[in-house]
């Protein structure tokens, strides 16, 4: 069996207004010089089958049609 | 200034239902041997202090504070 973790994360330039309010809530917690925060996703796929080399075509095809909007996301595959 | 990742999971036990949702719509897509799906969050913060030991307690702090529930969510924090 293989593990998995796919990160999404929202590309350069998109608005994360999730993430500011973050940022927002850290300042006013107390939390002093924190800078911008993005916030993005994460998920933990398990893949049955044993090829690596199809599990990371077959997780970069998942990214393209389920896990990540590609017109504003990134995504990184890592086999665990 | 400091970046640093901090990853938010689910932790083992408590119930996915987005996780699960991702899993059969893999299913439905046509990929086969896909096991267990769990989503959590990432964070992407930056530190504008370039004290590297004060960062990272901080960010334990914003996790255990505002980023994580640590009743049903484990956290790892990692300097970029």
């Amino acid at each position: 069996m293989i593990k998995a973790r796919v990160i999404v994360t929202l590309k350069n330039g998109v608005l994360d207004p999730q993430g500011k309010a973050i940022e927002h809530a850290l300042g006013g917690l107390g939390f002093d010089g924190v800078g911008q925060v993005r916030q993005g996703k994460v998920f933990d796929v398990e893949l049955g089958h044993g090829d690596k080399a199809k599990a990371e075509a077959d997780l970069k095809a998942m990214c393209d049609k389920l896990l990540a909007n590609t017109v504003i996301e990134n995504y990184a595959v890592e086999i665990v």
